[in-house]
């Protein structure tokens, strides 16, 4: 199999100030074209680490994808080191000169020494030009394996991987197929999944893998399949696939690789119906979730964030007697909060989430982590209770995908008495 | 210098599943006790791979980290492999056991054969109780090397790093001092920043180290000292980085390791203020940037996210002739949907955004990435057009964080002619 290393250069990877989320994005579409990515590796802005590794990852892999050190910056090191690595000199390239003239013209911006030198590149490499930024990619052949050096920003890189790498080594290499199916399922553990389908894993042919990937009380599964015939492995594989589908049924929410935000928007639009959420503890992020994927004013239209008990009241229409009877975090203020939302946000489907997400605001009776949910649509209402246990940012993810289940799930039910009372 | 590698097992993590976050959270914790981060390499669940990864990080560090492939399911093949590699056998460890009896009866869920090989760890280790799920962390040491294996499941790791193995480190090695100082500045280019501070960078001593960090529009500076005597070490750190907050005065955003929504939110709690928000495009993104950090109550009280017409209009009243004459996102709805959520959420402060984030939506006159941002109090409301011309995802971010930074500068503004007034 064509196998890849991934080595991604900067002392910031090394001192932790940036996830490094290139790799993942990277690995993925490197699968998509049939190779392999076995290792991942960074590496400081060192010299003598970089040669180490470019020699060592050269023993590991057919393809070396490099990311990171070509910024303007004095702590960039890379690409004269590459120039030497593969025997070469820094020269000027015309069409990279170009276009880092071009981009500088566009921003109406003098430019300087260091912008010049962006334009430079190892003779012996042949150039990709990158339409996103200054910085240009630059691919070299050695030894029948091939380096690809490019720029660490996101979407300089991909946009050099979709225009050109991803295309031309299939040229150079010939591929395996390497396919997968995933499905997303919710209300059952890691463990007792793993249980329940245990026969089914011990089954498998050895060229299809089992993976388990859990997430926010979420687990999905994920099918991966390889071999030389694409047609054959992928009749295989959804043979597989369905069986798998049959046994998880009562926990399925998606047999596509899907979030939750996603296939929460995905049934409403089917539906034509429109969703509202009246956050309090969640401050936005389930609105924010609900947002990222784009066309997502097809059905939703609004929120409102209700921090504070007065926006509950004067915004949501919360009575006063309801905060000072049972508090914001309860069963009687979430239901209220949905049904304020539904009226003056006037949609098909409502969200309401009020909790104590830590890491101070607890008591002995409400706890950190105590989160009330309620979804409603004209009909009806329908409230739970969470106790989550961890800290801020994932009791706020928590919330954030177990409304959007409950919604869901709400949603589903309620289509289908819809559907038996017409 | 204490060198260490930090080796992330788990196929996940090379099919592109699984973003890594682990890795830069324990860079950042090794570096503050003085140790350096040399590698960092993600390898799959294949047993051959995982040992040559072993043997080689061996040679590359004093410490080797290891997080992943602990997990109750079958896909996990790391733990025999450890056993065997330190020459052993698995044993049950009983405080273990009992830690994972203690969480399914607090989960009131029954136990299968699965959940208790949890408790099964080398007999040659040192085992690491885990607070916070079923798996524990494993400590070997081996011809004067410190070797920690431990869950990937990342609140589980940071309780174990946090609780045991930072504090043990340094009773192992000797530990030089790592220091660093950060600022972070906005409204320069990375190019003109480095120009701008040339001379400052090329009189730094060999011993201190300035990285730039880009980031949504915005550079940090990180400047980074290394020595055996920390009080001299941090000394000199703080007077170069005295140098360089001077030079850079003009951009200073803050001279903390801090984001823009916290710097932002900080100044507000400082001065007693209030901000709501009022978001179409961004979809509640800056209300949950607001909330992130705790004790976000002092400062935001809501929001409205305004996706459609209908709730610009009844919420956060933006009559009918300003969206009919101007359009959803003009400078005229942004102003009075500012003016909308002063009102309605009564904050000193209000932040209001109207923009097409893409991938559709875009015509001639108002293409994708076009922004519209306004800040207001009671006195004054300022607007201020912005052109983005990437994705959905960044092009959310980056209105997030400039309406940050405008409010933030309109803050200072305005509380200075609040104080000359009085």
């Amino acid at each position: 199999m064509v196998a890849a290393s991934i080595i991604t250069i900067g002392d910031e990877l090394l001192i932790g100030q940036v996830i490094d989320t290139n790799s993942a994005w990277m690995a993925t579409k490197l699968n998509e074209i049939g190779v392999w990515v076995k290792r991942r590796v960074a590496v400081g802005d060192n010299r003598e680490d970089i040669i180490k590794t470019l020699d060592e990852e050269s023993r590991n892999a057919d393809i070396i994808l490099i990311t990171g050190g070509l910024g303007p910056t004095a702590d960039d090191i890379t690409k004269p080191l590459l120039a030497e690595y593969f025997g070469g000199k820094l020269v000027i390239n015309e069409q990279a000169l170009e276009n880092v003239k071009a981009i500088f013209a566009r921003l109406n911006r003098p430019m300087i020494e260091r912008n010049f030198k962006q334009a430079e590149v190892p003779e012996n490499c042949q150039v990709i030009q990158n339409k996103r930024g200054t910085a240009p990619g630059m691919w070299f052949e050695k030894n029948g394996k091939v380096y690809v050096s490019m720029p660490g920003v996101p979407h300089e890189m991909k946009g050099m991987m979709e225009d050109d790498v991803l295309a031309r080594l299939p040229l150079i290499f010939k591929m395996q197929s390497i396919i997968s199916r995933t499905l997303l399922t919710a209300g059952i553990g890691e463990a007792f999944l793993a249980e329940h389908i245990k026969d089914f894993e011990n089954d498998l042919p050895s060229f299809i893998k089992l993976a388990y990937l859990p997430n926010y009380g979420m687990v999905r599964l994920r099918l991966t399949a390889t071999g030389s015939n694409k047609s054959s492995v992928e009749s295989d594989l959804d043979h597989h696939f369905r069986l798998l589908k049959k046994l998880v049924s009562e926990f399925l929410v998606t047999d596509d690789d899907l979030t939750m935000p996603v296939v929460t928007g995905r049934l409403l639009k089917q539906l034509h119906k429109t969703v509202a959420t009246a956050e309090s503890c969640t401050g936005g992020y389930i609105a924010h979730l609900l947002t990222s994927e784009a066309g997502a004013s097809a059905y939703y239209s609004g929120s409102v964030v209700s921090y504070s008990n007065q926006v509950k009241q004067e915004v949501l229409h919360v009575s006063n007697d309801i905060l000072t009877a049972h508090g914001a975090v309860s069963e009687q203020t979430v239901v209220a909060m949905a049904k304020g939302a539904l009226q003056v946000l006037k949609t098909d489907y409502a969200i309401a989430v009020s909790g104590i997400m830590g890491p101070d605001g607890g008591t002995p009776e409400k706890p950190v982590g105590l989160v009330w949910i309620a979804v409603a649509n004209n009909q009806l209402v329908e409230s739970r209770k969470f106790n989550f246990r961890f800290d801020r940012r994932r009791n706020i993810e928590l919330t954030a995908s177990n409304a959007l289940n409950l919604l869901r799930l709400f949603i589903i039910k309620q289509e289908q008495v819809a559907a038996l009372a017409n």
